[in-house]
């Protein structure tokens, strides 16, 4: 590999990415080799612009060019929700179904003894200070906070150790269904995840 | 969608890319803002510097930022040996099996007319001229042109035109070979491929 070629030293910038090969990284170089300087230059600006406008909302943690975020600044949202979520892929994920109208929490991550991450990385006293806030303008009881970090290992348990630290709190706490997916087949399914749907089944 | 978001923008950017949907553009926004700022910077630092320095080299039509580029100037090639390849991708992955010493000539692209790809379309004509440059100062019989397009449909009519065209030249015309993949099962491989690998078979 030759660095000082600009088509090589793309390739091999691309090729950071997640996920993301050499023939991948040159298949992306060569395609905008053959359209319009625009799309590259798009693409350059907007890599460019993102450190150095994205920060973190001091509210919710979200990450956004606004700080309160747009969720926090909004008041068409229902104040009385807050969801708390792994990242903000998750928060989209969630933002993109439409079913949701409340408010968000970012936790920029999950325990996890096995990486060293505990609940000082995370931005859990935050979530507290916002509950501690409330507490003086409306009634905790009539809060809800939704704990939506990933049915895996650490999310479960970082669920569970967040539950345990809100509940003092008086708000309700809830923690999203685990089950089989909507439109898989059993045949299909993992064994927790049917195991889940099982032990959590709903009267109808 | 809000494209004044530096993350929505820069998901959108990804998202042009070949292959890219908005959840694998949002993974590498995700990844690129979880990382040190350096890996942003020089993928758009690498970016800004494909369409300002990469330039045809007038001789073979390589993509490089040096005119000549790397192979042509070098007199470490055998330069009676001519590679025809459809794309710049095709000569590296050629050039990375370490097998060819010769020099390249780039078509960018093919004969289609399907797609309204016509010869005067692709550097067709600088190959001529390379060739009749040469007949003054070396002798073409000594000359190989190798054509490299790739197995399909069109890469194999270029191919066939480029022979009738070159031959009248004096120069030995080639075609690479085709047939099973070296490392392949015979149970797997497409008929056409099998088919060549019989029909080109060659004496023990």
């Amino acid at each position: 590999m030759n660095h000082a070629d600009p088509i090589q030293r793309l390739i091999l910038a691309f090729s950071r990415l997640p996920s993301v090969g050499e023939k991948t990284a040159a298949r992306f170089t060569f395609y905008l080799l053959n359209r319009d300087q625009e799309v590259t230059e798009e693409l350059s600006n907007a890599l460019n612009a993102l450190h150095s406008t994205v920060q973190f909302c001091s509210t919710c943690a979200n990450l956004s060019a606004q700080d309160p975020c747009r969720f926090c600044a909004s008041d068409k949202r229902d104040s009385s929700q807050i969801c708390v979520v792994e990242d903000v892929s998750a928060l989209m994920a969630i933002e993109k179904t439409g079913e949701y109208r409340g408010l968000y929490h970012v936790l920029h991550g999950v325990i996890s003894p096995f990486e060293g991450i505990g609940p000082d990385d995370l931005k859990i006293a935050a979530l507290l200070r916002r509950l501690q806030g409330h507490a003086k303008a409306d009634s905790l009881s009539d809060m809800e906070v939704i704990l939506a970090t990933n049915p895996s290992v650490d999310g479960e348990a970082t669920s569970l150790y967040l539950s345990e630290l809100l509940k003092p709190f008086g708000v309700q706490v809830s923690r999203i269904a685990s089950g089989v997916p909507m439109g898989s087949n059993l045949q299909y399914a993992d064994q927790l995840s049917i195991a889940q749907a099982l032990v959590r089944r709903r009267a109808l």
